[in-house]
């Protein structure tokens, strides 16, 4: 991707619906694409393609329409993640968490919070990050009077280094400084004095996120940037509540979205490169081999039953963001449960199929150049993000027992 | 089933709205589920059955208002039949067919002829059936001047010998009595004379379909009835062209209700009988057991991804049937890929849940007195209709080559 | 099987090589397999096919030589069994079971009792039965000074009905008339006073074994019958700790030899009663359709796969069976991981070869006279004998932490 | 892999048995398993790799004894290639190629041939590789009287370049300079004038074989070192009929042995890394997991099925080997099919395997500096070597039709 070429919409006026929405991120997608092996292949920071997510507006989807943003539903943004996920899961990975961050405060904050973050970042078209780590107690944080100071260290933290601004999460303390059971978070700029985000994200996977370590040195938040704690009391809406869900959820739409790029970048190469075998008696090209056609058959099947599954979890907790006050316990934990089934079979089926997909397109395809493995380790590598064995368990209780997960930072 | 514990529907009023329609599928549900497991066993015709879906109205669903029918949509008979088929594969298999029947005349007939006939079979609660196999030139159909008559055999037929209406089907001879390349249908009532419908189905599932041979001994068909063939002119509207997409649709929504059945009856046997396993350390209850749990969350998470994708089917096609004269060939094309590719889901997932239940439920649930694996019996009996490896073709042909499947008896 | 229908081996020799007892296998299999699939329709006991057994010499293949047993090694009567269940089910887990019974003495008596009664049997051609259930406490065992008293009733008794001598087994009780931790066999005659074998077995599938419950009404066994339990004093050397293991290894055989017949006879079925699919464009015949020819490649290769981890399981529980004195806890512990990882090999791939068959066979062989739904009734009702998940669960913990199974009654 | 953390084996005697020998393997893969993770992410040239192989005297394991070789059986050989390939799936690659390729002089040669060749290959410690690939007519072989001459490029030759001794082949021309349909073998020095072996492997997967693409200009071989077509007479033994059986069976031993590596790996890393899952109640470590030990159970089971398949695969053909002139060709279609059931079963293992460890470690698994992708990178490039489908369809047409395979260059 290099700056020549990349589409200006400049002079484009900002989408103005789902459907131009989709067609913007498919333009991004295209010029994603085009180099997708290569960038994959040579590492190193995402700046030009987070310098895409800004100039091509993606970055405002969600934002409000007076300050410049789309304005578009949770329905659109994951379908935008997922387009994006079919050429550069990385990039997609960067975009869909960023979309759940810049909507933290609306779950989170208070109106005032919210209102003014999101005009503020769709203004200047922010870039949002987050160091959030549940599973670790390795941030704490202490009420100074006139707001709240972070100290302490995140393993991971998606796209922390080149965001704008950053969540920060940690464990509150009391007063004699010991942990309390409460977790809050901060909105900071990336730039703050203290905060230090490395490059030292280097897995198999997802090579391109940025999802490096964060320092975080006595960062000071002001009571105006707390959420989920606001002048010394916790107000949680139940809205909040489904925080969790809307995160597996983009989790979802880029394992399909990456599947589906996997499926179609093999049926290219199916198409344009790979010989009839030899003993394929009375097939004189590879397009019509038994055995290929029923790969493609199988691995497009299982897309098709994995996209109508996660559209439907995508419509039901659209519902919830559109009556945000009519959530009850029981409902979220029904659309909990949808989700989780959504994440086992999107799991099952990236995995297949990223992996299947040379058995369609033969030996030659394994050759560096067509860096054709990134799909499998993108999915490889994010699909553990938390244990999907936990995810079925959780799903057969809700079968057998009609049980429903308790709330968390994974369900 | 005994009459005594049917429940009389003749003082209620007929179901107004789809769920209405859905909440009666559940009574009758409700009714052959409490013997479902007898019945079976005992195989026979289903009289009692048959009684039942004609006294519950579900037999009018589809029927004119203005006769007593409930007018309802495509989209609520698939939801009826998966219901039905929630308690007993047979019955749902009888009631579907009858829905595609029915609606033959809409399909192939002229105006005069649906509005008749369907609102006849809506004022007389009329079961149809068919004696079609397509696969077989078995039967030859004679223009005879001032009707057809039809001769032959049909080895298998659903639901004949207990219909009151039967679509009879051949290969029309030419002047000279060899055959042509043209099929026509005709409907006659099943006890016309020269038609014998045998009691000969003997199957290892869905036994009480009573689909057995039917004998057409120089059945006469007047023009009047005569569909897809009138007044020697053939006349077929695109609409047409949807008759096997509405056929398969019926055997996915079977495949999906008896699964959900299946699920259904596994859960409430572990929750009241199995026994915690002794080696299963901590566990005091077999609903706790992780393996178990395991086995309802793939279970479920397969079901919950099929229900989706069928839904998904079954509302594209309504749109045919909301919009007859708009279906393009390539439309109906992309709706069959659709169709087949949820054919291949619920037969897998089908087959995988009805024979796993039993790791859910253990040893003791093989008692005949549960006759618990007639659900295996029944969807392995079904899902050999049409080879699925043929479906996994037509996906992977228009996964891979962006072909849709020539229209046929079976595509 | 009618009686004239059966070879006569009268005026033959006895098999006197591993070879010559294995044809004498096929030509019982051959009897049996000529109306398997009427016979196991009709239901019933399995009187013509235990009088097979003995005339056919199979049930003194392990006994003594000077007594007119075959002498034989477990690895021959395990392929025995296996080559019998190729044909019947039922008859193989008579055949099996009355071998691990059989040979119970050996395992847990004095080598007075294990010569005695091995020659005692092969002499009158005994079939062994047993009313053993560990997962119950439900036979109490009173040590009644001259010998033990057996009280109480057991659910399940293969061949306990039909046998000639039957294992009974209990927990022992202390003067107080209190359990203890004791279990204690003992061996009767059938027909003595107080036992009482019910014609009650009605499961889905090994429907010839007669494996119904057993009312045990204060019979009384010698101390010489008494084993494991001898003159008051518990004896039992390490050779009697692979008991479980020689059983769990006859239901493997079991597994294997079903799955192995439903292959072949759908093999047959095909090649000779299967159309050519019409879509299959280019085939002529259903024995050269690609899906078809996969369809038996891919069953063909798990049968291959767990008979090789079959024979390998056989051939290393042969090697404790030739030096009893050798043998260790570890090394029983790495044996009951070999047969468990067989255990569980042979469960899956006997239910998806009895499942998929259908699919390399078509709609037509679902036709009752068949009966080819057999095989997967069959093993899908005897895998469930106790939990696979658990069997998987011991490699597990073998492959992960290095650990051998707790001997007990299922491991 | 340093050459001071080489073990030097300058002072040991060779070893002089297969326990020995497989005791050396073991050494060798232990020193390239200590490094193995950061050798396969450097990539580049092999070099030290082939020292260690040519120190520990494993390319001689089957060179004749009196000139320094082991004189081993292939049995051996197969189980050093899989012990080697548990640490090293490119240095075991090289060495199961080189065995190929040293033996193809006692195949295709005559026994002159073969003695000189093997005795002077034991005494310099050669490695062998070849340029061959049967798919592709670009190396063409002219007969110059004195011998011959090769000239073309072969795209693929794995170890070409690191090699001592190369096989080339090619198609042989007639008089008028038109290609026949013979095709001849001749053994060269690597670096013989007109050879250029190309260092342009750069594939995902076995990056450390050299397999690079290789210039033929002119290369003349004699008489005394062309195979398969000596002083113009083509001489070829049933035995040479196997070439291409032992070469499948090197890759299934690659598969397995990598498979196996990979399963050591995880297991070592999950003991040593992996948390308890937070949601995972009363389990206090990740080895207790009742999932991560399903996960073993599942995998190891997969792991000891194939190791049974593949062992009796090796010992059928090393009756073959053991018996040259016993072989018929119903029996090499025999083990054709045996062989490739063997390679299907270890493909979808070894596939498997490599992918759903990482279920059972955990997200942090995959950071780059573990490298632990690189076992299915591995299998995925490899096992691609020639369709699975084929293989699978050999098998059900011998499975159903009793046919056995056309002998060819992948069967």
């Amino acid at each position: 991707m290099t700056s020549d070429s990349r589409h200006s919409w400049k002079d484009s006026p900002a989408p103005a619906s789902p459907a131009q929405w989709l067609s913007r991120a498919a333009e991004v997608a295209e010029i994603l694409g085009a180099n997708a092996a290569e960038r994959e292949r040579a590492g190193g920071s995402p700046d030009d393609e987070i310098l895409l997510l800004k100039e091509s507006g993606l970055v405002t989807l969600l934002g409000p329409r007076d300050a410049g943003g789309g304005a578009a539903s949770w329905t659109t943004a994951y379908q935008v993640v997922r387009r994006v996920a079919q050429a550069d899961g990385s990039v997609a990975q960067l975009l869909g968490y960023h979309y759940l961050w810049v909507w933290l405060p609306r779950l989170w904050g208070t109106e005032e919070q919210y209102k003014r973050l999101e005009t503020e970042s769709a203004r200047n078209g922010w870039l949002w990050g987050a160091a959030v780590n549940p599973r670790d107690n390795d941030v704490v944080v202490e009420d100074a009077g006139d707001g709240l100071v972070f100290r302490g260290h995140k393993s991971f933290s998606t796209g922390a280094r080149v965001s704008d601004r950053l969540i920060l999460e940690g464990v509150l303390l009391d007063d004699s400084g010991q942990p309390t059971d409460r977790r809050v978070f901060g909105v900071t700029p990336t730039d703050a004095p203290g905060l230090k985000c490395h490059a030292n994200w280097d897995n198999m996977g997802m090579r391109l996120t940025e999802s490096g370590s964060v320092d975080i040195d006595a960062v000071r938040v002001p009571w105006t940037d707390a959420l989920g704690y606001t002048a010394k009391v916790q107000e949680v809406r139940p809205y909040a509540g489904i925080t969790t869900l809307i995160h597996q959820l983009v989790f979802v739409n880029l394992y399909l979205g990456i599947a589906q790029g996997a499926l179609a970048a093999a049926a290219a190469y199916t198409r344009s490169h790979t010989r009839p075998w030899l003993n394929a008696a009375g097939v004189s090209s590879a397009t019509e081999d038994p055995y290929i056609l029923a790969a493609y058959g199988e691995l497009g099947t299982g897309l098709l039953a994995t996209e109508a599954l996660v559209d439907r979890a995508v419509a039901e907790l659209q519902t919830v963001h559109d009556d945000p006050g009519g959530l009850t316990d029981q409902r979220r934990g029904e659309l909990a449960v949808l989700i989780a089934a959504a994440k086992v079979q999107a799991t099952r089926v990236s995995l297949e199929v990223s992996s299947r997909i040379f058995e369609a397109m033969g030996a030659r395809a394994t050759a560096a150049v067509w860096n054709l493995d990134r799909f499998w380790r993108d999915v490889r590598t994010h699909t553990l993000h938390d244990p999907v064995a936990y995810k079925i368990r959780e799903v057969g209780d809700h079968t057998l027992n009609g049980r429903i997960p308790e709330p968390g930072w994974y369900s």
